[in-house]
């Protein structure tokens, strides 16, 4: 039984950093001190921990010191500003933030798909985007068998992607709306309660958003399969915590649905929720709280050769977030690779 | 000016029947005489048309002898039922239920795209699925300009596709949710609000619901392309009138982005609502109470040569049902065709 690692925890007050706790705690996650880190205005405050209360400090270079691996859950800006102190001070990040996803020398891992690229680390390992995790985890038995040429994504992300001010928003927007009154949006662009928003993150390139472009980057890397096709469309709907997805998927060798099926029904990571006789599909409500990525309505793809489609839904914090972060940080303690 | 048509309106007290009435007012369809007609049960109860009072009657044989059209705005069991009473007493059909869609000698027609299959009926004429409409007036300039080879569509539809008692079932279980209770669902097979199901009417072949084979088999009938290879994901969303669907278009031959703006920009039916730098798109909230199809984040697929990538919303009880109904009837009056 090992004693456990010095683990930090940057961001500990926001929506991940608070999942984070939880799935330390449910996953016995082998800590042997909890350093709880944020903003220096939230210094002071307290987190539970294992039934014990554990103060807040504000995130700078000395805390750092006394940790082995630190879990990021902050935004870009922050990540880019401690990532490096933290490096210096000696200890392993593993961010969650986009600010290193696609640097050379830093692994972007999603522990089903490429736990080997861990070990290349130099210091910061990548944890994917949570739309990217959640397709990785699903089409990748489907890749492992027969390769994937092409894939057209369309997302119905949840408000938990926003933050607690996310799930604020949707909360109390909502109730406004069925009272008659229209509150203003300020965590998203436009009212969110019984509408859909398809705009995530910033507009790139060719008139796609950031968050769509992640999509095809982040996969691509993940899979070192830096010819794959991904036509992505990403969707923000009022749903509190899980993202969903609808994948067609057109495999380079033919594959059966029921060979995929099987493969599915194995694969680490998932659960294959298919049963349509019964109504049986994954949907958001149900695979909240959760830390597997729940697949269904797999079926041909009637209009191309070596076509699967399938409906795929998991919670957006866990494993689109805090659950992948400590299945990394897992595999490094198990492998000693910090 | 046209003195009118005797106009019978079967389900008038439904959702779609009583949109029916505000378009009928709205675009003033030239009605001489409008002829309620619904369930015995209702028989005797007011609906109010132009500032008239009117009596609904139950819709039997005799009454639709006092018709030169009908609109049908019923299930199919009723429509199958009462379809042939119609057509013995003279009057033209125009049924919005999947009854006669794809029957031979029943055009299906969404006036934007195929007109002039209307003079051909045989006494009924049908309206399309609410999402095949939608998607047909989307990709109908694209489709005349460069052809179109492979649909990829995955949609997000509002629950007014299920009626009255749909819109109640999301706003009363919304309330419910938010004050800590779970309704149960009457209408869907699961709870809508705040969450999704990706299972719209009943499951046919190859694990595909009916939903999803009515946009491959009635948009093939629609453009008369019965090779056009379609791949559908349809899923129900809470939110209250308008659908709305990702579209990847794969075209025959190639199309610019550019070029197919310009088409979309003077389309009949259609506005296009795509601005990224000022956050403009069509969304749900926004197209609601609107006959036009809102199309917007148009975009080169970057999966595929000649593959443009499009979101599109409608209101589904309108265009996807009511709008689309009349303006079948205007062009039946305005050549003459009943």
């Amino acid at each position: 039984m090992p004693q456990g690692i010095r683990l930090a925890v940057v961001g500990i007050t926001g929506a991940v950093g608070q999942e984070i706790i939880r799935v330390l705690e449910q996953r016995d996650f082998p800590v042997s001190e909890l350093i709880a880190l944020a903003d220096p205005r939230e210094a002071g405050s307290k987190v539970q921990f294992k039934g014990e209360s554990i103060t807040v400090e504000a995130a700078e270079e000395k805390a750092f010191r006394r940790a082995e691996v630190a879990l990021f859950a902050v935004g870009n800006d922050i990540s880019l500003m401690l990532a490096p102190l933290a490096q210096k001070a000696g200890c392993l990040v593993i961010d969650n933030s986009y600010a290193f996803r696609l640097r050379d020398g830093v692994p972007l891992v999603v522990p089903e798909v490429n736990p080997e690229d861990i070990a290349a680390h130099q210091g910061i390992i990548a944890n994917p985007n949570c739309s990217t995790i959640i397709m990785a985890v699903a089409i990748n038995p489907i890749y492992r068998a027969a390769g994937i040429k092409r894939l057209v994504v369309s997302t119905y992300q949840a408000v938990s992607g926003a933050g607690i001010n996310g799930l604020r928003e949707l909360e109390q927007q909502s109730r406004d709306y069925l009272e008659g009154r229209d509150g203003t949006p300020e965590v998203f662009a436009h009212p969110i309660p019984f509408n859909l928003i398809p705009h995530i993150d910033i507009f790139v390139d060719e008139d796609y958003t950031r968050e769509e472009m992640k999509m095809v980057w982040e996969t691509r890397k993940i899979f070192h399969a830096p010819d794959m096709l991904i036509a992505p469309t990403c969707v923000r709907v009022p749903v509190f915590r899980s993202h969903s997805e609808s994948i067609n998927i057109e495999t380079e060798r033919p594959l059966s649905v029921a060979a995929a099926r099987e493969l599915l029904k194995s694969a680490e990571g998932i659960v294959l929720q298919d049963d349509p006789a019964q109504n049986q599909y994954p949907m958001p409500r149900y695979t909240s709280d959760k830390d597997e990525v729940f697949v269904g309505r797999l079926r041909r793809d009637l209009s191309v050769d070596n076509g699967i489609a399938m409906w795929v839904a998991a919670d957006q914090i866990r494993k689109g977030a805090a659950t992948n972060a400590i299945q990394i940080a897992e595999r490094v303690v198990a492998d000693n690779l910090f």
